[in-house]
């Protein structure tokens, strides 16, 4: 008897496989690869990433859909089946829109203007990256075009990370934001600020290293189904539910820096370890949409890892483990040192408060970009204002300033905005766990972290991509995403901590 | 216009990426990948081994090969275009000949056979084995003869890894070999034995990679273009001439064991490393057949790493690395102690001169099976009076015996004898490098390693897939692969350390 269902899934199966072998290649290439196999790893990638996107362009493909659609007809949201066939088609739908020409015009474009940005960022020449960047906004908004969208092109590039959210709901959540957190951050600039010095001193890799993989282990992150290594930049990647891998760097004059990248990955890998595991090598084995795996990242670095209970957990082992460098340290004074906020030049730099500045900064000057409100050549000069505005601080090279990030470079409109997207959905998720976890604080403090761990797991990670992150926010909260759960827990916390009106 | 080798190339190169993603993916498997990761990766790697087969055995492969094939014409040995064809179309004629049906077949019989090897040999049950190993000698001998041979069907599963060799010449090779080695292990059993205590102590694993690191960068291994690992079973892999990778083991009470497997996966990796870069993303951009390969590994090993020039140079720096366990040691006894031979039951424990006793074995048995004058229930049987007859030992469980290697649970019916060939090979091209570089002692007694690997690169490596094993000995030595060098080799180096007649 044929069974539709089974024919997408085994037709869908191995360009999953493909996928993950890619993504396989690229955790290789971030952390052992000998600078000698570059050339080679970008063909191999190359040949993966068509190869998986031919066959899944391949009429067969609409086909075996048509024919699902007809099987699974409508059933509830949380039916696995007809999730598969909604977010397959989302995905499809999008995928054949683009001509085969444009995707490779895109990677040809992208693969030169990453070369010509490393140039431009080290030679604090953004005349070098011009050219590159204007070519790659105008091949966006040409997928834009061919992807189609109701209000603007910049909506058809944000759902590629954000299905369900449009340019003029992020442009709304972040103006209320802005009202509030700019005069937060003003009065944070006029308040004592925070001695961080305790963060500082000698912190051996191998004792950095030890300590953060006993926090996260504490969490529920599973060694046996993960790693850790070490690369230029953290990240996180999975090649399957059972094989999901962190990487962080370590910097020995700071303890703090290590540590909260690894919680951090740790929240996007929770996300990983914990999607049902019959999602898996079929398109909903993923984490939903990036503002939702942001949310887990922050969740953890920030309501959890940099809260007093967890401290009052953590700091004597701490302490233990660095005893020289912090054989004294008290719990007040580290836990405002670690919540230190402070205006700086760099975003990857920034405290969990001054960070969506950067944020919107980028939002805004990149859908300008898009909409062709702004110009490329006027972009360095804009970037520069809006700095000023937002955080009063001002870069005195492009270097420092609209060179800073990799990843305009990479063709990536519409990403920029998931971080604080993220943060905002991180908060909202909190409250609904407060609600249902009274105890959490007492438990955090407890070192104890299933109770949290189920929760997420049940309200968020388990089910992949079958919930687009809307959905999955209003059944978690009852309610849609909002600015001022964050607003409320930055103002309670940054007030106390800074003594504010 | 059109260019018919260039569309074979376009065709072929992202097989060839395909090919060496599954490499990576192996690679992974074997040095960093959690146990939960087993699962999703064996998916990953069927399904790139089947689309590269797919692509591979397609008749767009065929058309090609015809029509490159009149383009190049009769060319000479050494051009690369019509090497490409001839190589590519035999690959392609082997390749199309095996049903997918059988392919399948296969693929799962191994797959079954190798989890009931693990648990025969886990038990010291061979029973659990035999009913697997019965279904892969079936099917392997179906293999044979849908591929078909000339003489018998053993030569068209030898040819998978020496191609232009029969079984019949490897017979008669083995026959020369042991009617000498026989009597030579006898002799040495018969002599006073070599003290190897003299290796014995604690050798920090730390100490012992940098010491490995340093010797096989002398002979011009290039990290910048591979690296070295650890792993369970040390083996090196390339996914392009540029990223080349090896890995060893480490045993802290002995310093001989990581050292001789260092240089030994340095021999293989220098092949991979010389390989002309113009054949990468080609069939032609590996090693031409597993003895050329084993050649380059054991000359390393124990034509260069077991002598005592080498020595001369090495120890003293061995000993500045080790001085609590080596600060006395003499040139002389420890040459002496790394030379030692002992019959003993396990293969990859065996030294240089034993270790043939046990290859012969296992082709003698293979063939058996394969052409049906051996049975399944009587291999123990036979195995023990081998031992006995050859070695003077006799294992007292099978788990010491015939389960000890994993080869034919994988269906590697043909592999073992490339071991003594790649033996043969490196003595016989070690006479014609000493005739070409008649001072090679003494630069190996300098630490100078460039003379060496030049002429391998010039004579071995660069030429990849070009040139079969027995037109490339015949190239480089002027001679058919014979046993008689490694034998003048053997007794004269064996003869005077053990003093015999």
């Amino acid at each position: 008897m044929p069974d539709p269902i089974e024919d997408l899934r085994t037709h869908l199966a191995p360009i999953e496989d493909l996928k993950a072998a890619a993504t396989v290649l690229r955790w290789d290439q971030e952390t052992y690869m000998p600078d000698g196999g570059a050339e080679a790893r970008a063909q191999q990638l190359s040949t993966l990433q068509s190869t998986a996107h031919e066959r899944f362009v391949a009429e067969e493909t609409g086909t075996l859909l048509d024919r699902a659609a007809d099987a699974v007809g409508d059933a509830a949201p949380l039916d696995t089946d007809a999730a598969l066939v909604r977010v397959t088609r989302r995905d499809y739908e999008r995928a054949v829109r683009v001509p085969s020409s444009l995707v490779a015009e895109l990677s040809k474009a992208k693969s030169q203007a990453q070369q010509a940005w490393t140039q431009a960022r080290q030679h604090d020449d953004f005349s070098r990256f011009a050219p590159h960047l204007e070519r790659l906004v105008d091949l966006s908004v040409e997928k834009a075009e061919a992807i189609g969208y109701a209000d603007a092109p910049y909506d058809a590039l944000l759902t590629a990370y954000e299905p369900g959210r449009t340019t003029a709901e992020v442009a709304s959540l972040f103006g209320t934001l802005r009202d509030d957190l700019v005069p937060l951050v003003d009065a944070i600039g006029d308040a004592l600020p925070i001695d961080d010095t305790i963060l500082r001193g000698t912190y051996p890799q191998s004792d950095q290293r030890a300590f953060g993989r006993s926090v996260i282990a504490d969490f529920g992150y599973d060694f046996d189904r993960g790693r850790q290594d070490v690369s230029a930049h953290p990240f996180t990647m999975s090649f399957a539910p059972n094989d999901v891998r962190l990487t962080t760097r370590y910097d020995e004059d700071n303890v703090a820096s290590a540590l909260f990248s690894t919680i951090h990955e740790a929240g996007h890998g929770l996300y990983e370890q914990g999607i049902d595991p019959s999602l898996a090598r079929t398109p909903l084995g993923d984490g939903t949409a990036l503002s939702t795996h942001e949310s887990q990242a922050r969740l953890w670095e920030n309501h959890i890892g940099r809260s007093r209970p967890f401290w009052r957990h953590y700091l004597p082992a701490l302490r233990d483990r660095f005893p020289s460098a912090l054989g004294d340290a008290a719990l007040e004074p580290f836990y405002r040192a670690i919540n230190r906020v402070t205006p700086s030049l760099i975003r990857v730099e920034a405290d969990e408060v001054t960070y969506h500045l950067h944020v919107m900064l980028r939002f805004e000057l990149g859908r300008g970009l898009i909409d062709g409100t702004l110009s490329v050549n006027d972009l360095p000069e804009r970037w520069n204002e809006a700095m000023d505005t937002y955080l009063g601080v001002v870069p005195e090279t492009d270097a420092n300033g609209v060179l800073q990030d990799v990843h305009w470079s990479q063709g990536a409109f519409g990403y920029f905005p998931t971080y604080t997207l993220g943060t905002l959905t991180a908060a909202q998720l909190m409250e609904a766990i407060q609600d249902d976890l009274p105890s959490l604080s007492e438990q955090v403090a407890n070192g104890r972290f299933d109770p949290l761990l189920d929760w997420l797991r049940s309200h968020v990670h388990r089910h992949g991509r079958i919930l687009t992150a809307p959905d999955l926010l209003e059944r978690a909260t009852g309610a849609e995403l909002s600015a001022d759960p964050w607003l409320r827990y930055a103002e309670n916390k940054f007030g106390a901590l800074y003594d504010l009106a």
